[in-house]
């Protein structure tokens, strides 16, 4: 069902500090932060030759990114996103096998303009995972 | 400098448990149990399209899982690890730009049997980086 690994998201608490580090110590090709006001994010993109790092920042007071970042200060390692072919059979798939999705369990739509749905950490190893419908 | 996410490494309280949900729940192709007794793990390869997830879990009483799992006790992400071409070069210029290596800074040989180097998490956004050779 899962197919490529899409992005690793990382939460930091300095984008700008963060975005130097990956541009100069590790010398990726980083992009430009990117508002994402509909997901309470502000991102900037890594690419590496076959996935993405994705660095997420807080943006506006209901950012999600706030409380992860109260809890972890010097950043961590927010989620990861798997794509799939078919989101709904996978979403009803995941459902009768137990796993839980979180929210009212509709697809949103993501950072990238696809539908996207999140599973609970709890069932799955303690990692928060997307999914992707690609 | 560096290049292909080569894997994100998920410490699992239950091996067995976190494999059959990787295979049944989310469909992917999941390898056998493989102990590796001198990195104190034992590691689950799941084969992704463009990249590895593995599994961990503590093999023997001074297995660097065990912490982690004390911590975390419904497991997590470890670590991600990116390849490089020339570690010992991106050891020396992490360490000039100021990035702390851990252990002696001498590379050991890794779970896939290629020289191996981990970063300190407080350097780089919580997340501990292990850089490969490959």
């Amino acid at each position: 069902m899962i197919g490529r690994l899409n992005h690793v998201a990382i939460a930091v608490p300095d984008l700008e500090a963060a975005s130097a580090q990956y541009r100069t110590m590790l010398g990726a090709d980083v992009g430009p932060p990117q508002d994402e006001p509909d997901h309470g994010v502000t991102v900037v993109f890594i690419t590496l030759p076959n996935t993405k790092i994705e660095l997420l920042y807080p943006l506006g007071a209901g950012s999600p990114i706030h409380g992860f970042l109260a809890k972890n200060p010097a950043g961590g390692i927010h989620h990861i996103c798997y794509e799939v072919d078919d989101l709904l059979a996978a979403r009803d798939h995941l459902l009768a096998e137990g796993a839980r999705v979180l929210g009212d369990g509709a697809p949103k739509i993501g950072a990238h303009g696809k539908p996207v749905l999140f599973l609970h950490p709890k069932d799955f190893n303690g990692c928060l995972i997307e999914l992707e419908q690609v």
